[in-house]
């Protein structure tokens, strides 16, 4: 078996240690392609280091392509090396994909359930679309996005938002990313982008592969530091003060205005990533910060996530002046989404279905947060947990008051079949504050099983059940 | 109606310099949104200029999104400027698009006849995929694409090009300008792409959109040169040896070798853009240049022009050591194409139809070719027009004997109802040698409009029609 130094490692976390180790072997051909790597118990075992460690590892592997996971069969080196054409042949047709982790519960999966999506409906809109339509949407679709849809989505926003937008200032692409890239062309690469820390790690990443600077402004219970955003010098800033991931806060009126007096003043942009705002429940929805300003805020929303995560729509709302540069500057390309998939989207939303969809989905939800929350809070006593952020979408985070730190006790957890992130996990800038603070995503949870993690959780909190 | 004073345009060609005025009348709000603009021929009476200058003025004002053109109603200004709730409701609900020109004949347009798309089968598959894969497509697809697709690319790819390529060195994405942007994250914005000069305008407009610097080579009837490209120093260089837009000239084995030369000795990459080589006629079709090296070429080809420029789907073949790049530095981002038209593209290559669907075209296209240069022909003398770029693809060149400027010829065409571009028209730097050098792109002419078109071109060149 496969056997490192750990020793050596100074100090670079211990998983990170482990899986340059891999990866170097990989690509010096010490470990062959195709071949089988340990299973991660008994590579634990043999390397004296937790479970969780060799997970972390072999998943950030995965994530960079370097290793493949087989449903059943276990992890294998990709075959990212010279091309041999028997080789291929050799190969299994297979779809990889992680095998799946057989956890009780997994707090850190944010995927919406599979079995809401409205199958029949969409097949019979698409082959509508298909029969009806057959040479509109043979023809290339307008970069800025399929007409119909665009007056869809504004319609949809008026009526589910309360946000007044012109279908001309819309603009769909293949993925919120995506249009995180047009940005990056729209307000050139000088400068820098300042985004929410804690938050979405790929938001960042996104925007630097795209050759803008990021700088992290920390985040605390009202939102993004209204003083670090000054500080910073960027000229433009990413938000999600409908529901910031991971601390679940709902950016406060007087922050919001804060930020948009920013950008007026700096001449500045606010990019409002309104993810999740579906998903409101205990409040009366905030109004979106596009709606204060107009001229500031580059709205943006998606369809990945209500959907299926397999329809890569997403839409941004440009103000006036970004979108004559757009025009002017990016109107050349061609659009990045398949024209018959947004002429079917245009048609769910006009006749209905999507509202209807968003409701039943709304319903669903609103009940298992309840449900949720209600069983962590009849099973772990006020003082040593407590539920912050749970005002709108589908994570809250428990802060718990312990000892423990951070890693051991998500260590302990995965030892029982949980997996669960702190929300340190999610920071550029680790912060005292987050300590003990873990996410729960919940949409994949049922209240059965959140009633059992909730009871191996205040195990661990008591320390009974050191591993 | 709009009048413009012409003797202030110095040297600025009348078309740019029109363009020009009305957009900053448009800007400054002196025409307002929705106004209607003088009909095309009526406006170059009242400015005294032809009216392919004015055609050109409103063309450009489309692109860029500041006019509307609405079918059998004329030209509108595009309301860009402050929403009103108010203009919304009244606007009439159009899928705006340019009106149908009535041309005799359109030698610029390069879209394949949609009469060809496999509806029935294309619809068939997409149900299946919807109905005997569920929980498959609606999980968020690879970035890097569906392994089946992959797979199936690459076979086709051994099958009909000869070319054998891993599925591991695959990536899919949304049309190949998404691929470009990711081959400047993936090679660096520091240093200068090379593209082919005259070439597709929109390549170095994608580059300088990702923030690296262009730099044009002059291409002849070999290809692109090999001496500007050692003197230009790019890093990379962008071509279309099968078939070169707009020259049509294939690139010569020699400068096939001279080009993998410089890129091995240089570290530099290849982008092989391999457009339109199926539809490879008179010769045996050259091997791509990836097959001769494979470590220095990025091999690209598109499903938006063989099968339907609706259907977003390009995909890339990375060499080895920029696929591990991908991995560690690109692997974050989501797919960019939908999971499910991944799928029912898959299928569709498996079955076999992608193959018969290509051969259709192709004997279709062949047949039309010949035809088409046959009355070319038969209605030029040869000392008149030659025509050349013709071994392969839907478009060749004209080159014609006379001392009528390009920018005149193109005029005396469409006022008879033809519409053609000078090669010089997609060059960075005009060349002597591509005067009198015009693009035939033949796709969507039938023989008979061509033998009307032959004889116009005739009379024109003759002169007998002056107007």
């Amino acid at each position: 078996m496969l056997t490192y130094d750990l020793s050596k490692r100074g100090k670079t976390p211990a998983y990170e240690y482990i899986y340059s180790c891999i990866k170097n072997d990989i690509l010096n051909g010490r470990i062959k392609a195709n071949e089988k790597l340990p299973s991660k118990r008994s590579f634990a075992l043999n390397l004296g280091v937790s479970l969780i460690t060799v997970v972390n590892a072999y998943e950030i592997l995965m994530v960079e392509g370097y290793v493949v996971g087989i449903e059943k069969k276990g992890y294998f080196v990709n075959d990212i090396g010279i091309v041999s054409e028997k080789k291929e042949e050799e190969k299994e047709i297979i779809e990889p994909s992680e095998p799946e982790e057989k956890y009780l519960a997994d707090f850190s999966s944010g995927h919406i359930l599979y079995d809401n999506f409205p199958y029949t409906i969409w097949t019979r809109l698409m082959r509508k679309t298909l029969m009806d339509r057959e040479g509109l949407f043979l023809k290339s679709p307008l970069h800025q996005g399929v007409y119909s849809l665009r007056k869809n989505i504004a319609e949809h926003l008026s009526e589910f938002r309360g946000l007044k937008v012109s279908p001309e200032n819309i603009v769909v692409g293949a993925g919120t990313e995506y249009l995180y890239s047009l940005i990056v062309q729209l307000i050139g690469r000088s400068g820098m982008i300042a985004v929410e820390d804690p938050g979405h790690v790929k938001v960042s990443r996104v925007y630097e592969a795209n050759g803008i600077k990021v700088v992290h402004i920390p985040v605390d219970d009202q939102g993004l530091s209204l003083e670090g955003l000054k500080n910073s010098g960027a000229k433009a800033v990413h938000i999600s003060p409908s529901h910031q991931f991971p601390t679940g806060s709902v950016m406060s009126a007087k922050r919001r205005h804060g930020i948009i007096k920013w950008a007026s003043e700096k001449g500045g942009y606010i990019i409002e990533d309104d993810y999740d705002s579906e998903f409101g429940f205990l409040l009366r929805p905030m109004p979106t910060v596009k709606e204060l300003a107009k001229d500031r805020v580059i709205y943006m929303n998606t369809f990945s996530r209500t959907l299926s995560p397999s329809i890569r729509i997403a839409y941004m709302v440009l103000p006036d002046e970004l979108m004559e540069k757009y025009h002017s500057k990016l109107g050349f390309y061609s659009s990045t989404v398949s024209g018959m998939e947004q002429m079917a989207l245009a048609a769910f939303i006009e006749e209905g279905f999507y509202g209807r969809h968003l409701n039943r989905m709304k319903n669903y939800y609103r009940k298992l947060h309840i449900e949720i929350t209600d069983i962590i809070k009849e099973t772990l006593p006020d003082k040593l947990c407590r539920i912050e952020g749970e005002a709108c979408g589908l994570h809250f985070v428990i802060r718990l008051n312990t000892d423990i730190t951070d890693e051991e006790f998500t260590e302990r957890l995965y030892e029982k079949g949980i997996k669960i992130k702190p929300v340190n996990d999610y920071a550029h800038y680790k912060r005292e504050g987050f300590k003990h603070c873990f996410v729960i995503s919940y949409s994949e949870i049922n209240p059965k099983i959140m009633k059992k993690a909730a009871e191996i959780i205040f195990e661990c909190l008591l320390g009974k059940e050191k591993s």
